[in-house]
């Protein structure tokens, strides 16, 4: 992978909408362990420089989305600790590295669903907001087990359609809702269940602005809200300024007016004291206290 | 007015997602004017018996709006003691009770906006959420008194566009946001303040769907919620079913799908423990007590 497809691969996760921050991780390993297999580097120093400004390069690129921190993290650490290694066996290493991530980064959301299905049980009315390809795999696994849907819009792109879409394939009978309408929808839900962009430390959750709005209704009805993420969306680190990315103003698709700034901030953070369960590939946590630091 | 011409303003009052309550009250008022003035009748008797039905048909249309029953309700009960006129005399009457219920619907309107923008002040960061005419004229006074505000675009059909054009007209400065930015933007601001469809016996305020969800996140972030709206909103009897209007699904633009039901509720409902300051013609109200029955 030279710099230009590198380039061009950092513009796709800059722009991505569709993919929730497990996929988008998993990619920037993938684009990290092409670029070890054949990016151009006279010797294994080049070559360890060279991946360690696009590891920085993409962490950088979607700042709310920590499983690709994590991960990559995880992958450069990897790549510090192999010293002395020929160019050759330095590219097997960071590959292999590379690889081994994307696999566990798949178990352990596979895990955390099974987890979460079981937990759920038959018979739901789900409330949810936004597209979660965690949430996604809750509901295959959920299809012939009598559960219903109430999903979101998710303004301004709509990925709602999407899932839509998919539970539709599913025969999952479903209601699409405005995001408006989520406190009106949420009172004849048995449970509000969301993914994650970002867990912080205190158990806090990032996740697609209007999920806060979710969970105070959900509060307010007496309505459980669960968090349903694999361990690699947590930030451990305390006391580091979360950025909540803001995308661009045209895709609202609203009049351009003078001294009228459209704004369009993607996340949004919902505290843990509105969450009443946790979810991960490690098992459910009912309080802060349970939850494995 | 004859009874095609009816059937058709009483089509246009069902389809109106432009105007507010109060607008709306005041076209049925006009309806009934010139209904009173020229619908054919042989007496007075059968003039009383077709304004009455008329009268009843209009509160059908619009079964949210609190006014449009409060305001035909007062003039049905004129109506109905007018006995012993002749069919000139009525006509008169009816038009005459219609025009004066007309003025002073407007009249209140205007002594509420007065209120409120006494309470509010100068300097301030508004937000709201929907399309208001008491609330655009509460907007065009502050024009002048450093006012900001944060509007929403108000999904499906975007009325928030037109406030955000009324508010670039008077160079007022605004930040136009998704529903789901609301929790957000609501702790960058001073005050949320919204209008009413209709208010509850209880002080409960019946508004453009994501209005609840506002005032949640307003409480929870310890920003003041202030309704503002005459009194010929409120709703005075206890114990009736509260309506909530749903519109056609195809408002949304969203996929048809099978087994995927769009649904498309216009209000709901904000408890009056949310709300923070009610605001009418007589005055300000900070509790319920307070609150005048």
């Amino acid at each position: 992978m030279d710099d230009q497809e590198f380039e061009t691969a950092m513009a796709e996760l800059t722009a991505d909408r569709k993919h929730g921050a497990s996929e988008l991780a998993r990619r920037c390993l993938d684009t990290l362990s092409r670029s070890a297999g054949n990016a151009s580097a006279k010797d294994s120093d080049e070559l360890a420089q060279l991946l360690k400004r696009r590891c920085d390069k993409l962490i950088a690129c979607r700042p709310s989305m920590a499983p690709i921190r994590n991960l990559l993290a995880e992958w450069c650490l990897d790549l510090d600790s192999r010293t002395g290694l020929s160019l050759r066996a330095l590219r097997a290493a960071a590959v292999n590295t590379a690889d081994d991530l994307i696999r566990r980064s798949g178990e352990a959301v596979q895990q955390t669903v099974a987890h979460a299905v079981e937990q759920i049980g038959d018979g739901k009315r789900i409330i949810t907001h936004s597209l979660s390809s965690t949430l996604l795999a809750v509901f295959e696994r959920l299809k012939d087990r009598k559960v219903q849907a109430v999903i979101t819009e998710s303004r301004p792109l709509n990925e709602g359609y999407l899932l839509a879409s998919r539970l539709a394939e599913w025969k999952i009978p479903t209601e699409l809702i405005t995001e408006a309408q989520m406190g009106l929808a949420v009172a004849q839900a048995d449970l509000a269940l969301v993914g994650a962009d970002t867990l912080l430390p205190d158990g806090s959750l990032v996740n697609k602005a209007g999920t806060y709005l979710l969970a105070l209704a959900a509060r307010d009805r007496g309505v459980p809200f669960w968090v349903c993420c694999e361990s690699f969306k947590r930030i451990r680190e305390r006391g580091r300024e979360m950025e909540l990315e803001e995308m661009d103003a045209t895709e609202l698709s609203a009049p351009d007016l003078p001294g009228t700034r459209i704004r369009n901030v993607y996340f949004d953070i919902t505290p843990a004291r509105l969450i009443s369960l946790w979810i991960d590939e490690k098992g459910i946590y009912q309080t802060l206290g349970d939850f494995e630091p």
